[in-house]
């Protein structure tokens, strides 16, 4: 093996930075930004009682609405109704299916009645029946095209600035940061690792079975609608269990769906732990809701359990001194 | 952050003596040692064409049979049958159970019928209705208890030598090491770290779905039999791609049961690839087996296989020039 001390010291050229600059600029001073320096500080001590080793730092993430918008709907399901409408000349059948009416015809309430069933359903038409690949060249694709209608940028260019930061702050100070969100495992890997540092294997979603086939161009598998998983409230801390084995001593979410793996975080953990909410109150910068959300997202167990809990609630409105990336 | 020089010093001089030492010293020269070896330097080398960056540098190993013995039965399998006869005297509706009968006659046949259907079902009795943390108290108690009946050593001192170097060699090359077994995860993850080194979040196995409770001394997971994932045969790929998201470029296997991962990591692969089956072929010093193995390990169609896909296949009797450590 060759010497691996130019690796080192390229290493230590890159984190020389950490040790002056402000790991959060985009934060405004305040007992959130606060909140998690102290928190970092003190895990990462070594003379600390509350020292946790590096193995044992996992942080965990809510993707819609923690780390990038989930208004005017989650993204995935703007990818799936134009992957609708771009497919419904060669999807006959497609017509007479209610859900697709309603998602052609924007009838958002209705997809999201009885726990989001509609939507699953027009996800499960867009997301089955192909290859994983053929599956991640079409997010890929829509990523590459598709625009935001508000903020007139590539969906992918919408991750919250100070969330970056956050997650940027974590893995410099030995954390994994891993997401775990009710979107879909296999839309999200597709873009996680270039926009968030986040690679494959620390992205936990939703999912559904595939299945091995040994074809004459290879080895595929393809995605079915068959036993769906879906990763979110009591699920988010099942799902922690099933693919990481680990409690995680930090959760950032946004909503009553993190409620379960804010509490799977924090309460009696043998760790020092850290639980944050961000609470949407900036209806001129991105949005605001929270009993009464236009698409998901709502928040109002999670919030009113927040005192109790030490839960630190993130004021997007005072707390964040930009939304966006420039 | 404090300087990381001491912390990158210290990995230094943990890294010098891979510099010149044999990293394999339990294998005898020959074609799988020298394959291992040319594999790992091509995929390292900044200026081969075959280079491979860190990140796609993913090895994936079978457990039972490839990383420990399988013989006289699966090491769970025998957890489980001290866990039968251990609860049995507060379980009376066991004793009409006429796969408890057959675990408790040692009748293995029975047990490993139709799929391993009685194993299932044993693994389901003594592995669900209690914590993930009571569970795992209940392995780790068993290991620092239990004795192989051949080799009279706890089950943990039992990892193969020669694959245990291939782990510490691969990881010192930059690959991230899995293991996908069709062992169940709660039961690996005791011990995988330990033993071999693979935290949580790298061993795959098979499952069922906990259920999430928040009880007054804190959150919980409860183990059910609801939802059971095994994770062989083609299922394998299913949950490399499942829980790692990419494609492995090294597999190491023993049995047919690897046979559908094997062929997922090495036909048309993008990168290069490598896949190795250890082949039991050592009574002396461990187990001879292949088409018809004493308990699981059935190895006849990958092995078939092997030539005509690239395969390596150990002996373990020339090969190896020890199996355990001493």
């Amino acid at each position: 093996m060759k010497s691996p001390l130019p690796f080192l010291l390229f290493l230590l050229v890159l984190l020389a930075p950490f040790a002056a600059a402000d790991p959060l600029p985009s934060w405004n001073s305040g007992l959130a930004k606060q909140a998690i320096l102290d928190f970092v500080a003190k895990v990462t001590d070594p003379d600390s009682k509350e020292f946790v080793p590096v193995p044992e730092r996992l942080a965990v993430f809510d993707n819609d609405g923690a780390l990038w918008p989930e208004n005017p709907m989650p993204f995935q399901l703007a990818f799936a109704l134009d992957e609708l409408k771009r497919r419904l000349p060669d999807e006959p059948a497609w017509k007479d299916d209610p859900m697709v009416q309603a998602a052609l015809a924007g009838d958002l309430p209705t997809l999201l009645a009885d726990h989001y069933k509609g939507l699953f359903h027009i996800i499960d038409l867009t997301g089955s029946g192909m290859t994983t690949e053929e599956f991640a060249d079409r997010v890929r694709a829509w990523f590459a095209n598709a625009k935001h209608p508000r903020f007139d940028r590539p969906y992918d260019q919408l991750a919250y600035q100070p969330m970056l930061e956050v997650l940027g702050f974590l893995r410099a100070n030995g954390f994994t940061t891993c997401i775990v969100s009710g979107g879909g495992a296999d839309f999200m890997r597709v873009f996680a690792e270039r926009v968030y540092g986040i690679p494959p294997e620390q992205v936990i979603g939703s999912y559904t079975r595939t299945v091995f086939e040994l074809r004459d161009s290879g080895p595929v598998l393809v995605k079915t609608t068959k036993d769906l998983f879906i990763d979110d409230k009591s699920g988010k801390p099942v799902a922690i269990h099933q693919f990481l084995g680990r409690r995680p001593i930090a959760c950032f979410g946004n909503s009553d769906g993190d409620k379960a793996m804010l509490e799977y975080t924090t309460i009696n953990n043998p760790h020092p732990s850290f639980g944050l909410i961000v609470h949407h109150t900036d209806a001129d910068r991105e949005y605001a809701y929270d009993s009464s959300p236009k698409s998901s997202g709502k928040l109002v167990e999670a919030l009113a359990d927040a005192p109790k809990r030490g839960w630190i609630v993130v004021d997007m409105k005072t707390d964040w001194e930009k939304i966006f990336a420039p």
